[in-house]
C-alpha cells in the first residue's frame, strides 16, 4: 500500500508514465488556482463569483493537504534515514517540502492566530510556489542553476561594480538636479530610483535630467548600462560553454586499432 | 510540359538559375502587396487611390492563386508519395502550403461566407505571410532554427522563470501600489502590464511606482531583467558554439606517420 | 621628394613612428571641427564667435584640400596601377578617398552651383566622416568587420525575421487599438512606430495599447524584444569565438622529440 | 609588534583566518557610512538625528585615519622597497593607498583650507571609494579586469562606431526636427541627449521625434541600438571563452603508452 503511494507520487522521478496523469492534474489544479487568485483581485468579479471561487479555493487546499500528508507519509521511503520522525523532518525541511507547507500553510493561518487579514492576503502569494513544484520534472533548470553557481562570484562581483555605480552616480545627480528640481530629486533614495532605472534602460521617464551637467552625467551611466547587461551575459555565455567543454572524447586510431581518450577540462578557476 | 513548370517553381531548392526572374517577380510582388495594405489603411490615400489599390489586389490575388494552383498541380513531383491525391494533401498541409493558401483565401471567403467585414481585414494580416516564402531560399534559417530548438527546453525554462518573476512581482506590487494609486493599479492584470514593462526594459512610463517598497521591489525586479536578458542570450550563444564544435579535429601521429581525423562532438545532454 | 611625401602620409600603415606628429595634429583638427560646427548650431555662440569659427572652416578645409591633393599626388605610390592616371582614380574611388572628398567639397559647392542653403547646411553632416579617417590607423576593426561579415548571413534572417514581427504585431495592433485611440494609431505607420520602440525595448511612452488585448500583445511583442537582441548577440558570440578556433597548434612529444601540427577549423557554413 | 600589526592588516592576502572579525568590522562600518551620508540627504531625519550622525562620522573618520597612520606604519613590510621613505610613498600612491586617503580627506579639509561648503559634500562621495575596499579580498574581479583589459581595443572601437552613429544622427535629428520642435532640438546638444537615449534604449520619452521622416530614423537608431548591446557583449563572451582556452588537453598516446599534455593557447592578436 505504502509503496504503491510512493511509486504514483514519485513516479515523475522514476520515468515510469503509469501515473502521468496524477501528475498533469496537480499541474493544472495549480495552474486554475493561479487564475482564480488573480480573478478574485477584479472586485466584479470577486463579488459576482464569491461562492464559485472560495469553494475552489476549499477545494483545492483539501487535494493540497491530502497531497502533502501523503507525501509526509511515505517520507521513510522517499527521504530514507535513521528513524521515522527523522525522515519526515528531512522531508518538511526539504526544498519542496518547505513550498508545499507554505502553499496551503496561509489558510489554516486565520484559524489558528488572530491577525491583520490585509497581511494574510499577501501571505496567499506563496501559493504561487506551487508552480515551482512543475520544475521537479523538469532537469533543464539544473543546467541553468548549475552555470549561474559556478559563476556567482563574476555575477555578485559584476553586481558589486553596479551598485558602486548607482550609488556614486546617485550622489553627483543629487548634488547637480537636486537644487534644480528639489520636487524630482528631494534626497539621494529618489536619485537612486533614477539610477537604477536608466542602468537598467528601463527609462519610465518619471525622474530626468534636465540640466546640461546632469544629462552629460546621465549619457554616461546609460552608456554604462550597455556594459552592466553584457558583463553578465558574457560571464553567462561563457559558463554555459564551459558545461559543453568538459566532457571526454574516446578516439579510436584507424591504424592499430587501440582506442585512447583526450580528456579535455577547463582548468580556469 | 509538367516537368518543366516543376522544374521553373522549385528552381530555388536546385540552385540552377535560368527562371530566377519568376522568384525575384514573385519577392516583388509580395513586397508591393504588403505596401499596398499598408497604405490602406491611411483614408486618405485609400479614397484618392482607391481603384488602383483594389485592381492591384484582384491582380496579385489571380497571380498567387494561379502560383498556388500549379504548384498543386506538380504536388506529385514535389512531394513524392503513393499517390496523386496523398501528394496533393502533402503539399496542401506542408508548411508552405499552408501559407500559401492563407495567403490567398481570405480574398475568396467573402463570396462563400457572409463574415464581419472588421474580421475580415484582420484576416488580411494573412498576407504577411506570403513574406515567409521568401525564407524558402534560404538556409541561414534553419541554423538559426536548429539552435533555438536544441536549446528549447533551457529557453523554456528560463521563459518559465520569467513568468514566476512576473506574477510575483505583480501580486507584490498590486499590494503595496494598489491601495496608493487605485486607478494605476486596480487589478493584478494592470501589475502584469507594469511587470512585463519593467522586465523588458521597455519602461513607456504609463504606470510606475510612486511609494518607497514599491520603487525597492520595481529596482529588483529591473536589475532581475538584465538576467531574463543574460539567460537566453547566453544560451543562444552557447547553442551557436555547440554547432561550431560539431567539427574535425586532424591528428598527425609523429609514430607512424599516419594522419587520421578526430571527429568530436558535443555529449552535453 | 615624392617618396618622402608618400613616407609621412602613410606613416602609419609602415609602423614608423617619425613623422606621428602629423597623424595625431590631423585628428586634433577633425575633432576641432566636429566640436565648432556642433557649437554653430547654438545661436548665442554662432552670433557672438561668427568670425572665428568661419576663420577656422576655411583654414580647416585648405589644410584637407592640401592633403588630399598629395594624397592624389603620390597615389601612383600608394596605389600602385599600369598608369599614372588610373593610380589616382583607383585611390579616388577608394573608400578613404570617397570620405577624404566629401568632407571637403560641401565646402566648395556654394561657388560651383547655386543651391538652397539649408541643403548645403545637412551636407556639413558629411564632415564627420573625417573621422572615419582616424579608423585607419586602427586594426581592431577589421576583426569585427570580418566577424559581421562573415555572419551576415545569419543577421540579415535575424533582421528579417524582426522585420516580420514588427508588421505583423503592427497591423494587429492597429486593428486592435485603432478604433479605441484614432489620434494615436490613425495609420498602420503609427503603429510601426509602437512596434519599433517597444521591440528594441526603447519605450518612449508617446504611444502604448490601454486595450485589455492590445496589452497582451504588446507584452508579447516586450517578450519577443529580448530575443531579438539575444539572437544577434548569441550570433556574434559566436562569431568572434569561430576567430578564435582558427588557429594552429604546434605540439613537440616529450618522448621521440618529434613535433607535429594539430590543425582545429570549424566546418560550419 | 609590527609583524603582528602586518599580520593582522593584510591577512585577507595570505588566507589565515585568525583576524577575520577585523575586516567584516571595517566592512560593517562602510555600509554604515553609506547609509549614513544617504540619510543626511533627507532633511527630516538630518535635523532630527544631526548629533547622532555628525558623533558617527567623527568616530568612523578616527577609525579609517588609524587604519590608514598603521597601513602607513607597517609598509616597508607591506611595501618592500630599498628605503623606508620610498615604501611609504609606494603605499601612498597604491591604488588602495589613493583609495584610503580620499576616504578620509574630506574630513580633514575643512580644518586646512576656507573652501565653498556646497563644495565640500560633493567631496564626501569619495567615501564611498571605501566601498572598493572590499574588493581587496575579492579575486573575481581581477579576471573581469583581465577580459575587458584583454579585449580592450575592440571595445574602444565599438565605442568610437557607437560614438559615430551618435554624432551623425544627432545632427540628422537636428536638421530634421528642429524647425518642428524648437523647444525640444533647439541645438546639436540637445539632440546628442535624445540619440544617447534611444541608442542605448532608455527612452525616457522627455524628448522623441514627431515627424514621419524623424520617426524614420529613430526608428533606424533604435535598431542599431540592438547592435551596440550585441557587439560589446560578443566581445567580452568571446574574452571569457579565451580565458577558457588556455587550457591543457591530456593525449594518452596508444603505441608508447605514455601520456603528455598539450598546452593550447589562442595565438590571435
Amino acid at each position: 500500500m505504502k509503496n504503491k503511494i510512493f511509486k504514483h507520487l514519485t513516479k515523475g522521478d522514476h520515468g515510469s508514465s503509469t501515473f502521468v496523469v496524477f501528475d498533469y492534474a496537480i499541474m493544472v489544479l495549480i495552474t486554475l488556482n493561479v487564475i482564480a487568485i488573480t480573478l478574485e483581485t477584479i472586485p466584479s468579479i470577486y463579488q459576482s463569483h464569491k461562492t464559485i471561487l472560495q469553494n475552489f479555493e476549499i477545494i483545492s487546499i483539501m487535494i493540497f493537504t491530502i497531497e502533502y500528508l501523503l507525501r509526509l507519509y511515505i517520507s521513510d521511503l522517499s527521504h530514507p534515514s535513521k528513524s521515522k520522525f527523522k525522515s519526515a523532518l528531512k522531508f518538511i525541511f526539504s526544498f519542496y517540502g518547505i513550498i508545499d507547507l507554505l502553499a496551503i500553510l496561509p489558510f489554516y493561518i486565520p484559524f489558528a492566530i488572530v491577525i491583520d487579514l490585509r497581511f494574510l492576503r499577501l501571505l496567499r502569494l506563496m501559493r504561487f510556489m506551487r508552480i515551482l513544484k512543475m520544475n521537479r520534472y523538469n532537469n533543464s533548470l539544473s543546467l541553468i542553476w548549475s552555470v549561474v553557481k559556478d559563476k556567482r562570484r563574476e555575477l555578485i562581483m559584476t553586481g558589486f561594480i553596479t551598485l558602486m555605480i548607482i550609488l556614486i552616480s546617485s550622489f553627483l545627480m543629487f548634488y547637480i538636479e537636486g537644487p534644480v528640481q528639489p520636487n524630482k530629486f528631494p534626497n539621494v533614495f529618489a536619485a537612486f530610483w533614477w539610477a537604477i532605472a536608466t542602468l537598467t534602460t528601463v527609462g519610465y521617464g518619471d525622474i530626468y535630467p534636465i540640466t546640461a551637467v546632469g544629462k552629460f552625467v546621465s549619457g554616461i551611466i546609460a552608456i554604462l548600462g550597455i556594459g552592466v547587461v553584457a558583463l553578465p551575459t558574457g560571464i553567462i555565455s561563457a559558463g554555459f560553454m564551459e558545461k559543453l567543454k568538459e566532457k571526454k572524447t574516446t578516439v579510436k586510431c584507424p591504424h592499430c586499432k587501440n582506442s585512447f581518450e583526450i580528456s579535455s577540462e577547463s582548468d580556469l578557476q
